[in-house]
């Protein structure tokens, strides 16, 4: 079992309608000088090893499915850990 | 001007239907053998420089509005690069 992570953000030159909601939102609770972009994380869990043919195939399954590259950026990553896990250990700064 | 990312996850014990529908989709397209679970990427750029202060405070934002933490978890990471520069890198494995 490997673990992978896929991380979509909107492209810079896009506008970003959630993240500029968030943004506000931060300003009026008093969390000034915080700009925000959102987008989207995947964790997956992957049945048996992690050969290149197998992230090859997960590259192609964030370019197909995970994200729309018109508009949004992606990156794989292999991870050790998820992050409930890391949130569980206190590790949350 | 520093860079944080707030990752936000559905907690373990929880139901993800999207994680779910992509889970399913992806083996419709064929990539079989992988479970997803789907949340949320924030990119924060702050204003200033990054003092204990200024990480508590974003910790706190994310407690209130970036995450229910009735049925997510998060994480809060400094970071030294975005996924648009990690993406054009071509770091993206």
């Amino acid at each position: 079992m490997a673990r992978v992570v896929v991380e979509v953000m909107p492209k810079p030159e896009i506008l970003d309608p959630q993240g500029k909601a968030v943004t506000g939102a931060l300003a009026r609770l008093g969390f000034d000088g915080i700009a925000v972009r959102q987008g989207k994380r995947f964790e997956l869990e992957v049945d048996g090893e992690l050969t290149a043919e197998r992230i090859d195939a997960i590259h192609q399954a964030a370019e197909t499915l995970l994200a729309n590259t018109v508009i949004e950026t992606f990156v794989v990553h292999v991870a050790d850990e998820f992050v409930a896990e890391e949130a569980s250990e206190g590790a949350s700064a």
